[in-house]
């Protein structure tokens, strides 16, 4: 299986050459594994079709959470719910899967607070271990 | 009922003077006049007592998507979904309820693809005219 990596200005990804469900799943698993729960799933490709009647890939958005890490940060700035929870989409290409996380501490970063960036650094290597993990 | 606007960094709100349950439901509905569909509702509050013992504040992030906007922003940029849906959160301050929309102009500014800025700003007009509707 090829680990590829994929990163974007916001996110830490891997391309894996598994299919769509398999990765999705394994994803799953990842973050409960790093203590994250998935708050929140909004699968694209059958919202794009019900709202829309467009055919999209296979794309799901995760929702994930880490509670003492989220408590941490909205008691330093309630705002930071602007930014929960974490996203991790899961997403088909044609020859393989891609998964890719959020950059928490970039995306906190624009609130500015020195404060978040401790829990942002945790909540990111985290999510780069789930991520590594598949 | 007071009206003042609270701005953030990342968001675009206001303090109003009424009960938590109220500006929810109201949120919930302006939201829908605006052509979003409130994707996934997160209650912070429970959350955070179910996951940590703790006692929080009434907290929601609801999670909005405009479905034709979003199509078009994910077809510049498959990573728009790191950053959908567009997070409006409301929650109880000592006397009166905070509502606020994230900018979802100076989020996506974060892909730096400039195909993006027209459907981000479609997306603020909406959230901005959805909260001061309230």
């Amino acid at each position: 299986m090829s680990h590829e990596k994929v990163t974007s200005s916001i996110g830490y990804g891997r391309q894996l050459e598994a299919p769509f469900t398999q990765v999705l799943e394994r994803a799953r698993k990842a973050l409960q594994g790093e203590g994250f729960g998935v708050l929140c799933e909004i699968d694209v490709r059958e919202k794009m079709k019900e709202k829309l009647g467009v055919d999209f890939r296979n794309y799901i958005i995760l929702g994930a959470c880490n509670p003492p890490l989220a408590y941490q940060a909205l008691q330093q700035d309630l705002n930071v719910g602007l930014l929960l929870p974490c996203n991790v989409v899961v997403y088909e290409e044609t020859d393989c899967t891609v998964v890719a996380a959020i950059d928490a501490k970039k995306m906190l970063s624009v609130l500015d607070n020195p404060a978040l960036a401790s829990a942002a650094g945790l909540v990111n290597e985290k999510l780069h271990r789930a991520i590594d993990k598949l």
